[in-house]
C-alpha cells in the first residue's frame, strides 16, 4: 500500500509541469542510431502519447540515416559523402524517400498508434508541408537533391493537431517542379517549431548533451545562449553532427521558440525527466 | 537518476488508466468527519486537479455535518435526531444553509483554486439544480426541512464542466415557494452522477469501505453486486450510515452509472489510487 | 377595453429604451436597509427579470450588513466600528461570509429563480472572480479582513452570462493565501461594471439619491458631473455612505461605463422608471 | 410619478406573456381594407417591433386586394369575379404581382425599417419560398393565375429569422415553367405557420372576429374547435372571406400550429392585446 | 468520342481561372434593352450559376428602363428627361418600384431559380440595403426622387451569400422618411461591388464596349487606367450612357475592387468568356 | 471568337452533371499499367482538381503493382504467385509498403499539388485507416503478408476531406500488433467508398470496361446488375483481374454506394466524360 501512494505522490509532482505545459506545442526530434533500437523507439513513443493525454500537442520529427545506408546497401548502392553530407543523386533520393517515408514513418505511426495515441504519417510533400531549396555549398560543389527549409507551410499540421491527432514527420521537402529533396531533421524540426509557435524544441540524439570536452562524458553543459554558441563553435568546441543540432536551436529561438533542448534520448524518458521534473537533463539553449 | 526513470515508469503505468477515463465524468462524494482535517482535505482538491489535468471530468459534491453541529453550538441551539436524521425546523435549516454554502463551499473552493484548478461553488438553489422534496417517513413524524432529490436539473451543471471550471455543490435542495432543504449529501451525488450520466460515483468516507463485520476492519468486502445489497441490509450486515451510501450506489447503477466505489478517504491519494491502479481499494458495487 | 388599449400603449413607449439597450450590461446594486423588505427585494428581482427577457443583460451585486449586524448579535459577537469599516476579526470575517454567501445570495437567488429568471449565485471566490487586497487605512489601524478589489477576473461571469443565466454577486474577494475579504458592496459593483464594460451602473439605495442638503428630501441633484464630485466631498455636500457610491460611480466612469446612477430602491420599479422612460429618477453621475 | 410606477406595472403584468412565448414564431396576415389606413398600419408594425423585442419571432404576411383593384382601374383593365375569386389572366396577373411586390411589400417593409426593426421583403418566388399549384374549382371554370400552395420552402425564411430580420412575406406562389400564381393570404399564412411550426398563427382582419350572427357585432364567438368549424359553414354561421380564414386555422392546427386567432385589426394593439393580457380579444380556434 | 475529349479539354483549360476566382466576389450590372430579350436574359443567369456552383459568389444588379417606360405608356404617364435624367415625381416613382421591384426583379428571380441557382430579391428597402440621398443638379433643377447611394449597409447582402443564396438586386434606394428614390444601376453596382470589396466590377451593356470613335464598332479600347478616363470625357471621347458606367469603374476601383469591366451582354456567354478565357473582352478599366 | 463561345457552350453543358454531383464523394481508383505513364497520370490529377474546384469530394486510392515488381527485381528478390496473388513474405512485404508510402504514393501526392490541388498521402497505417485481417485462402495456403479489409476507420478520412484536402490512399492496412499488409487496392477503393457512403465508385483499368467477349474490344457491357455478376462469373465471362474489381464494385453497391463504374483510364479525360456527359463510357454496375 504505502509502495502505492509513493506512486501517486508521483503523479502529484508532475502537476505543476502539467499546468505550465498545458495546451502548449512541443516539437521533437528524433533520431540517429538510437532510433534503431525498437524498445527506446516504444519508449519514446509511450512518453509522447503520455504528453498528449496531459494536454500538451507533441509533434514528431524523426530522421533515418542508418536505414538509408542499410537500404542502399541492399541496393548495391555507393554514397559518397562531402563533408558530412551524403551526395544525393536522383536514384539515391528515390531509395532516401522510400526508407524515410515507406518504412521509418510507417513503422514510427503504427508503433504510435499502438501506444494508443492517434498518429499520422506526414512527409513535407503533403500539402506542400515543408517547401525546399537546393542546398548550396560555397564552392559550388553539387551535391544533388540536398535541400534546405524555404518555407514551412503548417496549415495541414494545424488541422491534423486541432483534430487531436499526432503529426510524426519524414523530413523530404519540396522543390521546384515537385521534386523531393532530404533535409537535415534537426532543421526540420527547427523550422516546424518556429511555424508552430512552440513552446519548446527538443532533439534527442545518442550523447549526454553538449560536451565542453566530446571525449569526456562528464563535461557536459548544462545550459547555454545563443550568444555562446557561435564562439564555441569557432573555437571547436561544438563540431561535427552537434553542430546543425546547436544551429537548429539557435534558428528556432531566433523565430520566437522558448526553450530549446539536446537530450540523451537512449535515457529511458528522458522526455517525461526533461518535461516533468526540475532536475533538466542534457543541455539546454535558451535566447 | 535511476529515481528519477522510476517516477518516469510511474507517470507511464497511468497511462491506460487515463486513456481509459479520458472524457469521462466521475461525481465524487466528500464529507463526513475526514473532511475536518485540512491536509486531507488540500490532498484531495491535489488529486481532483489531476484528474482535471489528464481529461477526466470530476464533479465534487460535499456534506458537512460537524461544521453545522458546530455552528448549531455557538448558537446555543439544540438539536434532536430521530432514526439519524436532524430535526431540521426553519430556524436550523437557516444555519444549515450558512454552514453549508457561505463556509464550507467557500472554502472547499477556494483551497481548490489554491490548487490549481478554477472551482465554481454551487448550491442546489442556483438555477434550480437539485429540486427538493419534503422527505418523508412512514409514520408522519415531522422532520422539517429534510428532503430528498425530486429531481436534477443538470444544464447549469454541463455549462460549468464545458467551460472548463471544477463544480463543488453543496447538498441543498431547492422545494416548493423556493424553501431551502437539507438532503444527504451521498444521495445527491448519485442522483448528480445519474443526470450527468457519469462513468463513477466515489464515496469517501472515514471507514475502510464496507465491512462484513463492521468491528473487524479486515473484514472488507472488495466487490459486491446490487442483487446482494438488499439481503445484506435486511441482515443488518450493511448498517447505520453506511446504508444511505450503499442505496445511493445502487440507485445510481440502476439510472445507468457505471461503477460506484465507497473509499477510505483518510488514505493520502484514494482517489488517484482507486483511478490510477489496479489495486482497487475501498468496496466497489456494480450491476 | 380602453384600459387594456392603455396598457398596450405603455409597452408600445417602452421600445426605443428596449433598442437602446438591446444586449447592454446593466450592473445594479441592491442593498442597505431597503434589502430587508422582502416585498422590495420582490418587485427589484421582477424588474430584473423583465430586463433580461427584454434583451438587457443585468448583473446584480448584493450588500447586506444588516443581516451581518444581526448574525453577529445572535453569537453574541460584538463588533467595533472605525471610520464607518466594521473592525473584521477571523472569527467575524467567517460570520460576514456564511451571511452574505449562505443567506443573503441564497435567498437572493431563490427569489429570482421563483421570479422566472435563471440566476446563479456567486462569491469573489468562484474562480477567484473578486481578487481582493487588504484596505489599508491612512494611519495603519488595522480593519483586519476588510479589502479592496485588486482585479476582477471576468471570464466566469462573461460565461454565465452568455449561457442567459443571471449572475447574483456577494461582496467577498479573496486575497492571498485564499483569505477571505468583506469589500464595500458599491466598490465591487462599479469595478465588476468596469471589467464587462458595462453601459450603465446603478446603485440602488434607500434615499432619494445626491442631496445638496442631506435634511431636505427635496434638494435632489439629478445630474452631477464627476468633475463636480470632489469638491462636493469637500464641502462636505456629500457625506457619509453617499461617498463610497459616488467614489464607485466616479471610478467606473473613468474605466469606461457609460452612465452611473444613484437611486432610491424603496419606489416601486424604480429599475424600469430608470431605464424605461425619460423621467430619470435619483441622480445620475456622468462623465 | 404615481402614473410612471403604474406604467411600470403594466410592463411587469406583460412578464408571464413574455416568458411563455420567448423564441416562439408568431405568423401574423394583415390584410384587407384595414391595410389600406397608414395609422393603423405603422401601429401594427410597432407592435410587430416589440414582438421582436421580447425575444418573440413574427412573420408577416399581407395582402393587397384593394391596392389591386385601384391599380387596375388605374390601367383600365377590367376584372370579373367567379365565387369571390378574380379571374385572373397573364395581364392580371403581372398587375397583381407588381402591387403586391413592388408596391405593397415595398411600402410595409419601408414602414417597418422606420419602426425599428430590420425588415426583409420576400415573395413566394424568392427561392421558391411558396410552391404554387393552379386552384381548380370543382366545374372547371378557368380562373387563370389563382393558385393554392403546394408546398411551403422554409429554408430561406429560416435564415431570415436566425440572423434576426422580419421576413414580411407577399402571397405570390411560384408554379410550373415559373409562372407567378396570386394565393389567398389567409392561406399562404396557415402553410407558413405550419411549415414554421409555429405557435399561433394570426389573422389580422377588419371585423370583430367570428360573428354567430355576421348581422349582430354583439355576437363575437371567443373559443371555438375545429370540430365545430365545419357545421358552422354547412348552416351558413360562417360565411363568404370568412371562409377561407377559417379554413386556415384550420388547416394550421391539423399541422401542429398550437392556436389560430382571427382578431380586430382596426382595435389599436390588437396584437399585444392578444399576445400580452388574459383578455383575448376575436375568436380562437384551437383543436 | 474525341468531340467529347475536346470538350473535357475545354472544362480543363477552365481550371486555371476556377483557382483564381475561388471565393472570390464578382458584382455584374445587367441592363439596358438587352434586358428585353429572354433568350439572353437566360443565357446570362446560366452564366452565373455555372459561377455560383464553381465557387465564385456572384451578386446580380439590375437596370429596367424600357419596362418602366411601358408601364408608364400604359398608364398614359408622361415624362420628360433633364440631362438623360428622368424627371421622377411621386406618381412616377411609384411605377418606378413596381415595376422594378414588382416585375422587372421577380422575373429574374424566376428565371434564375429556373437556371437552379437558390436567388433571393432585394431592393435597397430590404433592412435598408441601399441608403439614398436625393440627386443634386448643379443648377437646382428639381428631378424629384432621383437618387444617389449615401451608404450600402451590407450586412443582409452578407448573410444571403454567406448561406449561399444568388441575390439579385432592383436600384431602388430609400431615404429619409422612407421615400424610395430611383439609383442608377450601374452607380449601385459600384457602390455594391465596393462595399462586398469585391474582385471584380462586371457592366453587362449592349455595346462593345468603350469605343475611341462611338461611331465605329472596331474602335474598342480594350484597357485603360482611371487615369486616363476624366480626359477621355473632357475630350468627348466617352459620352452619353457611357459616362455614368465609366465613372462607376472608377469609383468602385478607388475604393478597393481589384479590376472592372464594360462588356457587351449581347454576346453569347459574355460572362464566362471574361472570366474563364485570357481573350479578355470589353473594355478593362484598372487603377 | 465563335470558337471561344463554342467553349463556353461546353461549360454550360456540364452544369447539370455540377449540380448533380454537388458536395457528393466519389471514390476513384487508379492502378495498374496505366499509372506509369506520367502524362496520363497528370490527367487524371487535373481531371481530379477539376471535381474538387465544381464542389465535388474527390478521394483517390491507388495501386502500384508495376513500381513493387520493379523494386523487387533491383533488389533481386524472387516473388511467386499463387492464383494471381503475390507471395508476400516480411522482406517482400517492407519492399512493398516502402514503393507504395514512399515511391508511388508520393510523386501521386507531389502531382496533385502540382495541378493545384492540397493533397495528403495516407496509408492504411494512419490513424488504423484499414484495420486488415490476413486472407485466407480455401486451402490454407500461406500467402504471406496479403491482406483483405476488416474495418475501415473513416474518421480521419471525414477531417482530412472536411478541412478541403484531396485524400489520396495507399492500400496498405494494419493488422494485428501492427503488421502491415498488402491489399488488393480495388477491394480498399470499394470500402472506404461504402464507409463514406459515397454516391458513386470508379475503378479507373487499363481496359475498356466488362467485355462479353474478353478477346473482342467490341463486346463492351455498358450496363449491368449486381444480380447478372455472380452468373457470368461462374460462365467465365468475367475472369482474372477483372474478378476482384467487379467483385468491389458489388461489396461496394450493396454497403450503399449509388453506382459503380470500371472505367478506361487509358482515354483522355475518362473521369470528366464519365461525371459531365450523358455518354457514359466503361461499364456500369448498379444494384
Amino acid at each position: 500500500m504505502q509502495e502505492l501512494i509513493k506512486k501517486a505522490d508521483t503523479l502529484i509532482e508532475a502537476l505543476p509541469y502539467m499546468k505550465e505545459f498545458y495546451n502548449q506545442t512541443v516539437v521533437i526530434k528524433y533520431g540517429g542510431n538510437a532510433m534503431v533500437n525498437p524498445e527506446i523507439m516504444a519508449s519514446v513513443l509511450e512518453d509522447i502519447t503520455l504528453l498528449k493525454y496531459v494536454g500538451v500537442n507533441p509533434v514528431l520529427v524523426h530522421g533515418g540515416g542508418p536505414a538509408i545506408s542499410q537500404n542502399l546497401d541492399q541496393l548495391g548502392i555507393k554514397t559518397k559523402f562531402h563533408r558530412g553530407l551524403r551526395v544525393t543523386t536522383k536514384e539515391i533520393m528515390e531509395v532516401v524517400e522510400q526508407t524515410l517515408v515507406g518504412k521509418v514513418n510507417s513503422q514510427i505511426v503504427s508503433l504510435a498508434n499502438q501506444a494508443g495515441v492517434d498518429a499520422v504519417g506526414l512527409s513535407g510533400v503533403d500539402s506542400n508541408l515543408i517547401q525546399a531549396k537546393k542546398h548550396h555549398l560555397a564552392k559550388q560543389f553539387d551535391l544533388g537533391y540536398v535541400g534546405d527549409v524555404k518555407r514551412i507551410n503548417p496549415q495541414l499540421l494545424k488541422t491534423v493537431i486541432e483534430n487531436d491527432y499526432l503529426p510524426i514527420i519524414a523530413p523530404i521537402g519540396v522543390g521546384k517542379h515537385g521534386a523531393s529533396y532530404n533535409i537535415n531533421s534537426d532543421s526540420v524540426a527547427g523550422e516546424i517549431a518556429a511555424a508552430l509557435e512552440a513552446e519548446k524544441l527538443i532533439l534527442l540524439t545518442n550523447v549526454e548533451g553538449i560536451l565542453s570536452d566530446p571525449e569526456d562524458e562528464d563535461s557536459l553543459i548544462s545550459r547555454l545562449k545563443t550568444s555562446e554558441v557561435e564562439e564555441m563553435i569557432a573555437q571547436d568546441q561544438i563540431v561535427g553532427g552537434m553542430i546543425p543540432k546547436v544551429k537548429s536551436c539557435v534558428n528556432a529561438l531566433q523565430k520566437g521558440v522558448n526553450r530549446t533542448h539536446i537530450l540523451d534520448g537512449r535515457v529511458d524518458h528522458a522526455l517525461l525527466l526533461e518535461i516533468f521534473t526540475d532536475h533538466g537533463i542534457g543541455s539546454m539553449i535558451t535566447k
